[in-house]
């Protein structure tokens, strides 16, 4: 083995790659114009929004304009949960999510409840799953919305979206999926997945912090939360952040033609180091699913063995 | 006159400082942790934001734990507004604005109205002054709230917050200012302006794009916007966009050890150039206080001409 340092967090972070970084810099100085003003400033950056927009798009299969560039992908769920109950018209509705949310999703949805909303927490079996048989049995006439997330950022395994958004359709609900944690980690095609919402955020796939976005599928109507001027044909107010959001399109591509070749890269040291330390060491379990799981996740549980003393 | 190019958007948006850019790049692909992570990478980014939070809360003479980072002005106004709405106990408030605020201020008030709650809008004499006695006028026992904003960034006339801080305290009302045009651009001492938030924004003082801040006074309670992990002490979630906020913290050292000295070199320039359109081209107009407004703004009214033709 080399003596390369491997960051076993990017799950929470990664670096920025150089070819982003690259085409970010001529954002800072030389191209700094505001994309809503009318002069030529303006139009060089609303071209690069418009081209990050087509990257980005192009990631998960979704049109240009079902893209919306937010700030983190905190904010992208935020959006989406707040989005689509403000929009709703119903007073008190219910709403399915699962025991395994991030937290993104689960503090928000505690707000959510306060206002006098159901919320149906569905658990997870030993190998992280939901069972989609348990959303349909949880579903009433008053739900509003499903919110699954695709794989979780830490045990790693990935839902069955798909049949899920079958359920959802079927029962005319909303499905709103946080995808932070799989998109530019494994494909995603949207339209096959089948949701209305979906998060993903630059700074887990090597693009710069300070871009995320929500698709959000042509015709669902989303309420804004950032309020102003018309950016984001007036669902996210706010100048945008065009280094970031010119770097997280560019990240978007490359993860595009590059996932196969990463997947197996990460998946072959995620699997050495397992094997490494299952081994080697007693008393440890692998968790998650063994195979339906995103490939730069492990979750092992060390007995005995406080968890900080490990990084 | 040489050669250089002016921009005359700088109220829009500002060129990243070379010296602002050079300060953020490590963060982008060596020190690239998250803040709120166990382990080294994460401990360097967390010192990075200690001293960046330093750097901004110097700028306007506030203590470093009244500055949250948001992802721009425009957040900063929506958490001001949303944010003292619902952690106040009033179920329909009163609030007090003037007639000429930035649409980030504008827009949330009107959904607040929705909500029940009473908005007045005081007008503005002819050089863009709020008068501090309509306000006194406006005054009922339901007012929670007055949001008058520093300077206008179009018009660029100073408004009397000291005066109009003196008239909420005394009335215990919370008073809000948009200082999103004026932090950076003239010197700014919280403490003698007496508000009790105050928004401010990396991009209008040669930061970069994507970092902005919300200062809010010791004590005042304020609900979040954006729910999920722990960040800016659970009053701002998502993971801290680290360069940025490097950049928007060496961008608050610079403004404050060059403010005079700019002030004084850009208004010399508004000055040449009012002279010059003034003394040499019919129908024109002067808008804005003569001596009461940031430096860097100038608002001139050509009668008979479309408005971008001129840009």
């Amino acid at each position: 083995m080399s003596d390369t340092k491997i960051f076993f967090d990017n799950a929470s972070t990664t670096k920025v790659d150089p070819r982003v970084l690259k085409d970010m810099l001529p954002y800072f100085s030389e191209h700094y114009g505001n994309p809503s003003s009318l002069h030529d400033f303006g139009d060089t950056a609303h071209g690069a929004l418009d081209n990050a927009r087509s990257q980005v798009a192009s990631l998960i299969g979704a049109n240009d304009e079902e893209i919306y560039f937010t700030s983190c992908g905190t904010e992208s769920n935020n959006l989406a949960l707040w989005g689509l109950v403000r929009s709703s018209k119903k007073e008190n509705g219910h709403i399915i999510t699962s025991a395994i949310e991030h937290h993104s999703i689960i503090n928000p949805l505690k707000d959510i409840k306060k206002e006098g909303w159901d919320i149906t927490h569905i658990g997870v079996d030993n190998n992280g799953l939901v069972d989609p048989d348990k959303i349909r049995q949880a579903i009433t006439d008053s739900t509003l919305l499903i919110s699954i997330m695709h794989a979780n950022n830490e045990v790693g395994t990935i839902q069955n979206l798909k049949e899920i958004s079958g359920i959802a359709k079927k029962n005319e609900i909303l499905f709103h999926s946080d995808g932070i944690a799989t998109a530019g980690v494994i494909p995603v095609d949207i339209g096959e997945l089948g949701v209305d919402t979906y998060s993903f955020s630059s700074q887990q796939m090597y693009g710069p912090k300070g871009a995320a976005a929500l698709y959000l599928k042509k015709g669902v109507r989303l309420k804004p939360m950032l309020q102003g001027g018309i950016q984001e044909r007036g669902r996210r107010a706010g100048t945008e952040n065009i280094p970031a959001i010119v770097g997280f399109g560019r990240a978007c591509e490359i993860a595009k033609n590059e996932l196969d070749k990463n997947a197996k890269h990460i998946s072959s040291i995620r699997d050495k180091l397992e094997k490494g330390i299952i081994g080697n060491i007693d008393k440890v379990k692998l968790n998650g699913h063994p195979s339906r799981r995103i490939p730069g996740s492990t979750h092992i549980s060390f007995e005995f063995i406080e968890g900080e003393s490990i990084l």
